[in-house]
């Protein structure tokens, strides 16, 4: 109805099987080239012909294209020369399919684009690769041109000593089907990230949110979307990724892996041309989907959104191995969870059999209610990979939402109702010194790192010449809120000047003098804009409020007020 | 790999085409009895054997049956008594689907269990119809018993005189088939409601929150989630559906059709025993669809949460008809917005094709992006048609998010400046008096209103015995910003003291005197806790206003402070 195309698919795994549930959903009409005649995608697919053959196989190719008006891949190992050949139009291009075969030639393209890319050098010989480790230093990553994924395909020299041996390794395959090695200066990145690329029929790009990717044995483990970084290291991610798009040839979705490096700056490590792994939790987490929007891209149809429509998302593998069957029913017992399985006949360790993505209000609030799936996965794997995983990345305690500060121990009495509150609204917190006077510079750091950090509110106690609220409210895009604390003099109406009379651009939330109940009572109301559970809390809070006045005014009418 | 329970859905419409979606997903085989070897349903589910005949056919039950391990239904009319008759299980329970084909048997059976419904009453003959008319006076609905669905088997009698020929209407076809009349008492209702009620395996029952629906032609027009309606309707109108719910028998998603009547009670109008056309938003809106959560109750399996994942959703329906393609098309372009399309053939006038639904912060904000979807449809309906539509509860202005409100008109000059940071921030705003002194019935109408009409802050300006911020605050659980206006004498100190201290308990955000600048700063900071936009604006305009002073600043050295 939106569009007549017949789209020929190369490869139907899960990848071909969330496309196709995407068609389906369009009535758009997908017809599959995969050897196994109960593939994943063609499970889905009742209403289509499919070609039961190796998707890298030219005769096979050839008859899909005869039944389509347009090809795609959902896996770049396909015979490019023979997609080139073909009458319809392949989207991406088969030269972009072929150049992403060759991860050297990629590369290549990349740096010859200006596209930032780790050193890399082409090593004919063991004596090129040792000549490499001298320019690049050990550790040192060498890689096969072709044919890798999964961390297949890399071999790392960690010394000198060993470079023969990595390189023999990746030699030890069929030395034509890998087509070499080139070695690659180590990456010390602080996350690896990843940007989905759509990009249309008419060379129109847009990217999805930048995503951290955690890799458990060199395979995907966890997507946390959207990833924490400073919000200058997102936009130069999403920069990158799609001034490399842009340099390929095609419409369709990319999978672009990025490396977030110690200096902040932003590298490309490796594209797929296809749909990846790091954008399944678009599915549930997105405007529309990566898939949604590959195939609109390929259809030659308008793109669809690319905005997270929820605040945050964690994607979860489910690798084949003991644990799969237990992860899965885990997951059916947290609220948020969206499980995929993906109709794979056997469970071979290792293999990709599902994937579980949960939905809710922040990566860390995600990452404690799925911690039954995790808990499920880790029971299976060696204690040494889960507190590698642990390290890698995976926040467990629950963030701070509010950030309650003063500018010296002294005002603790007075601001521990505030934390009190907050406690009582089970809202998560952190609670610090911070003075304006005596740590000017940690002032700074807090403040322009807490919405970073994930606070969306601030409540800062001060007394006598209280900068402290001002300061912070001039050095941060949140809510502050000042508490005014009374001093030995002046029955703290010089904190409340100070806090309250804020120039014009600088607002800051100033409660009664001492009140610091209100000033966790108002933190609990402005999580209420984004929480309507702390709303609905709040209003039941009020109601209480009302019901206890309401029993002492009738206790006053029965005792009468003599007696009270 | 959850469950090997093989299920069986009689019925291959749309509704068991979603139900096939999830299945997929979770790896459940389904086998479908329709009459169509391509009903939609089928479409999707490659991998299973299933039946091509009719659903209500009792030895193609019974074949069904004998492959199968559970029975279930997404559609009421099959044959009951055949149900009954299955060696395997059957959800929800054959009696439950027989009681809610009789729609007068319903509505005794929910009565007698003091589930509020409308009065109704038999009507053997015209006679009886008539003295219905008398007891519950007119208009007058009358209703087949039996076969009735989106309007059909519904006749309105609008006075006395008209009565036979309604009751004719009904009776006019196959007498045994609709099984009879009954009468209803006409229902003056302010808006239909519905709420999906999901009934576990082990009788426990979940609800999703409460939608409102506009129907046309008496055809489902949109789904409204979450309905706008006082919070005590909405935990009425789940507590009513759920404790429908709970004297049927056997496991599924139910449909609970509402009236939200003038005096503010709810009465159920009818159930359906399937998932239901109001329950299409839970895709993409919820925690768990309620078509999973169908199946999850049909296999046994624990229940997926009902909650919203997003803030809002519409639900468009997409019927048969001229405008059928363009809205389809339309809906490509809007951010946002999922397509279904139900791979029927032959789009039929008013046959339900598909539906889009469209996810947002706000009804109101949604309803103004899918204008393009919606006038696709309206072009081709008659515009008396479109103008009820219009009456029938379609907001299409923008929603404000922040009431400004102020004591007096003379306050007006001081609080425009709130105003004009929200208009340069794009946020939605109303702006009036309310005066805490003059007019308090108005202001607790305000105050106790604003949460349920969409606004997430509230600024209130006031001076001398400043009042109106604290009253607001006390009866609203939205943060409230308060604005000390400078009066005559005491330079504002008094309107400061009286609303900055507070009692502890009731909080009021106070900014400087007259500051309202700061005080519109801080609505968008606080907006910005939930909208990462505001955030992202506010950092760009704390950016700018630091230039600004850069530019001074280097002014200053170059001309020198004496020619400054």
């Amino acid at each position: 109805m939106i569009s007549d195309k017949r789209i020929g698919v190369l490869g139907g795994g899960q990848l071909g099987r969330m496309m196709a549930e995407a068609a389906n959903r369009l009535q758009l009409a997908v017809h599959i080239l995969d050897p196994a005649p109960q593939a994943p995608a063609k499970q889905l697919l009742a209403a289509y012909p499919h070609v039961h053959a190796s998707f890298s196989e030219p005769t096979a190719i050839q008859q899909l294209a005869a039944e389509c008006d347009v090809l795609t891949v959902e896996i770049e190992h396909v015979d490019a020369k023979a997609l080139a050949q073909v009458a319809c139009p392949v989207q991406p291009a088969p030269s972009t399919i072929a150049l992403i075969q060759d991860k050297l030639q990629q590369k290549r393209h990349l740096r010859s684009h200006s596209v930032p890319v780790p050193d890399f050098v082409e090593c004919a010989s063991v004596a090129e690769a040792e000549r490499a480790g001298e320019a690049f230093g050990y550790p040192l990553m060498l890689k096969a041109r072709r044919l890798a994924y999964d961390g297949r395909g890399n071999a790392v020299a960690r010394t000198a000593d060993t470079c023969a041996q990595a390189y023999g390794a990746l030699g030890s395959g069929d030395a034509q089907k890998v087509g070499g090695v080139y070695a690659e200066r180590w990456a010390c990145f602080r996350k690896e990230l990843a940007v989905m690329v759509v990009r249309s029929a008419d060379g129109q790009v847009a990217s999805y949110p930048v995503v951290e990717t955690v890799q458990r044995d060199n395979i995907c483990h966890l997507v946390l979307a959207p990833a924490e970084v400073p919000s200058s290291v997102a936009d130069e991610a999403r920069r990158v990724a799609e001034m490399a798009i842009k340099t390929l040839e095609g419409a369709g979705i990319f999978g672009v892996e990025l490396f977030w490096m110690e200096d902040d700056s932003v590298l490309v490590n490796e594209i797929a041309p296809r749909p990846h792994n790091s954008g399944h939790y678009t599915i549930e987490a997105s405007e529309t989907s990566q898939f949604e929007n590959h195939l609109r891209a390929v259809a030659g149809l308008p793109l669809g959104g690319t905005a997270l429509k929820v605040p945050a998302a964690v994607m979860i593998n489910l690798l084949g191995g003991p644990g799969l069957e237990e992860a899965a029913r885990a997951s059916l017992s947290v609220a948020g969870a969206t499980l995929h399985l993906y109709g794979k006949p056997e469970a071979r360790v290792g293999r990709k059999m599902g994937h579980v993505t949960v939905v809710g209000e922040s990566v860390a609030a995600i990452m404690q209610k799925a911690q039954p799936i995790l808990a499920a996965i880790d029971a299976t794997t060696t204690d040494a990979a889960a507190a590698e995983a642990n390290v890698a990345g995976a926040p467990s305690a629950e963030r701070p939402l509010v950030g309650v500060i003063m500018g010296s121990d002294s005002d603790l009495p007075v601001m521990r109702a505030a934390a009190d509150v907050l406690r009582r609204f089970s809202v998560p917190f952190e609670l610090t010194i911070v003075s304006a006077h005596r740590t000017p510079a940690r002032l700074t750091e807090y403040a322009r790192t807490a919405a970073q950090r994930g606070l969306r509110c601030i409540i800062a106690g001060a007394g006598g010449a209280a900068h402290l609220p001002g300061m912070v409210a001039a050095q941060t895009s949140l809510p502050v809120i000042g508490v005014p604390v009374k001093g030995k003099c002046l029955d703290g109406v010089d904190s409340l000047y100070s806090i309250v009379q804020m120039p014009r651009g600088i607002p800051v939330a100033t409660v009664a003098i001492n009140n610091n109940t209100n000033a966790g009572l108002l933190a609990v109301r402005i999580l209420g804009v984004r929480d309507s559970q702390q709303l609905a809390a709040m209003e039941a809070f009020l109601d209480e409020q009302e019901a206890e006045v309401m029993t002492k005014i009738d206790r006053l009418a029965k005792v009468g007020y003599e007696d009270y």
